[in-house]
């Protein structure tokens, strides 16, 4: 409460004495430059596990890479450097006012042992449109694509020698104000962490996830950040995750509006293959209106589909009304979720107003889950040549 | 995108043990105990600022309050010790799903030079709400209270020797989960770090705020978290604050809903005194529905006003038609914005599609405004005895 403060005083006090220090400081102030880059190895090397057998991002490489920035001075030198502990001052607005974001994305080891990065451009512009929103600093998408790259590198050896497995690149952005007057950080900091993870089905073939679609949560909404990678997202959504699974279901269907619009799944994008009201085949998913993530995998199943051009792809709303009448009149091939830990995420069952409506993904192949997974991971492991894919090392 | 996987991976490699460890901690399961308080005093003492002169939130005091969980053991022992950075792991759940809150609240020294609390068993109750929210663990609220307390009576001295400054104290409770799975943490730290705060009015006499009402962004949602005082709710907000600065005013009106009803103010409540459509005369604020943070300095104030029965005072929804119909007709008296920072924060002008609405707040007094300020620093300032606040020392 009333921390409306902040605003007032700098107004009183400090603004004029503001306004000369950042014309100041624009003279000196200092882009992000892969070329500075500072390299400080770990001296020692810790064990590698099993990719098969590790629980996504608890493990973690043996380098990191942080860069700060201040208002005053820009962007510091990127440093790589052992992976350890972050000394934070407790004012942080990271930790009390969620001043953050992230991205997450994959380093893949092909066929050919060459080390690929998927449209890590996608998720650069990502970001820097995630700092924007959330008064943090931008930064020059090329140069940090660059540092993360020199960081992959670095540890080449953490990407699993598997087409199963991958390397999860976890960038993040942080304000480091250190006070506590709700506003614009002053000081920030991007740190990128790896983490190897293991194959999301085991045995190659799809496990389908049920799903719990109740109006009681709203995980975005018009004027807010859904369409942003922002923290504040993701930790308001837990409650609903452990109600779905309460309610004996694995995750949350997010709905929205008096018409329970269909939007996410988890933390994942949604995409329905069915017959439309129109009686035409249709592979759907929610436009990007504000409160839809725009996922590099949600993206990447449109481009393909779209250049398939076999059956119509859209952009929709869809309701849950929309899927109960197609369900009764047998019209839903497939439902699946899309996200970068898992590519594709097949639908078995919905549980809504207290009924489980069962959707025949598993029974229809799923074949278009399958010929768009195929797909992404020839091109993510080097079996298909595309200009998706930067080579790492 | 796609973090999914935690669950599922969870779900299948680790969820009999889960339940196993969870069912032998529940044994050894360690409650927050304040007798258990481990202090450890700074060495060196800093110089304590010219309370009139601080910046809200930009000076802390000598010592900070830690505690931390664990799901396996419960909450370790309470440590006061001196102001320090936390060393974080940076997969910290806080860092990156923003799971994490936090509380504000003053300690004022009075008149008799006792220092007091005001209503901190609100502030813990909300806290305890947030929490749960959060998927963050519960405490005992008692034991926290007296464990900020104790930290109060060691940094006494920096509670200001003024009856227009205080001593803003400031709980946070983060996830410290060292790992990138979107989950409930398993790991978490409670931390409350001490401000000296000045007046927010320097001379005694109120400054009016301007407001931005535009429903480009919105604060909170049905669904979402907009009644707890989770770190999302703020970080989501700046963008909002300095477009209301880009447009000349000093705070956001937050708006919701077609008809625009009227929410918040910058970080603050919102009351609105003024003869109703009934040509009742009404000190109204919009009701606990879901998007509204149940403010402290909201609840006494609608305490007062109801204790002293000399007008209607109405928990409900107010919209900017009913707002302007009422200005046209000369029905508005005062409106204003209630925190623990300003306590009462009265408003002059509301931009609102692109015309300026004038609010007759000072040329009324504000009466009403200056008679709670009044009377909530009375009681805060021992001026006058009352059961809402506590003496520490």
């Amino acid at each position: 409460m009333g921390l409306a403060l902040s605003f007032q005083q700098d107004c009183n006090n400090g603004c004029l004495e503001e306004c000369a220090r950042e014309a100041r400081s624009h003279a000196v102030m200092r882009t992000l430059k892969a070329k500075d880059l500072i390299i400080t190895p770990a001296t020692t090397l810790k064990e590698k596990p099993d990719p098969d057998n590790v629980v996504f991002g608890t493990v973690f490489t043996d380098h990191m890479l942080t860069i700060e920035w201040s208002s005053e001075s820009g962007w510091e030198k990127p440093h790589i450097k052992p992976f350890q502990n972050l000394s934070l001052h407790p004012g942080s607005s990271a930790l009390h006012y969620a001043v953050e974001l992230f991205e997450g994305l994959k380093a893949f080891r092909g066929v050919d042992n060459k080390i690929r990065l998927f449209r890590p451009s996608l998720n650069m512009d990502r970001m820097h449109r995630s700092a924007l929103r959330a008064t943090l600093p931008g930064f020059d998408k090329e140069e940090l694509m660059e540092c993360i790259q020199q960081l992959v590198k670095l540890d080449q050896e953490w990407v699993p020698y598997s087409t199963s497995a991958s390397l999860y690149i976890r960038p993040t952005l942080i304000g480091t104000e250190p006070s506590l007057g709700v506003k614009k950080p002053t000081k920030a900091m991007i740190f990128v962490i790896l983490s190897p993870v293991g194959p999301y089905f085991s045995k190659g073939t799809f496990k389908p996830v049920s799903l719990w679609a109740n109006p009681k949560f709203v995980r975005a909404w018009k004027g807010g950040t859904g369409d942003c990678k922002m923290g504040g997202n993701y930790g308001s959504s837990l409650l609903a995750q452990y109600e779905a699974l309460d309610n004996g279901c694995q995750q949350v269907l997010w709905l929205y509006g008096e018409d329970n619009q269909i939007t996410e799944v988890g933390t994942m994008n949604l995409f329905l293959y069915w017959i439309n009201e129109d009686g035409e085949e249709e592979l759907a998913t929610p436009p990007l209106d504000g409160i839809i993530l725009p996922g590099v995998t949600r993206q990447s199943v449109l481009d393909l589909a779209r250049k398939w051009d076999e059956f119509k792809v859209s952009e929709r709303h869809l309701t849950m009304g929309d899927l109960t009448t197609a369900l009764e009149q047998s019209r839903v091939k497939e439902m699946f979720g899309t996200g970068t830990a898992c590519v594709i995420c097949p639908v078995s069952d919905i549980l809504y107003k207290g009924e489980t409506l069962h959707i025949p993904c598993m029974e229809n192949g799923p074949k278009l889950a399958s010929r768009i997974l195929g797909k992404l991971t020839d091109i993510q492991y080097g079996r298909e040549e595309s200009d998706w894919t930067i080579i790492v090392s």
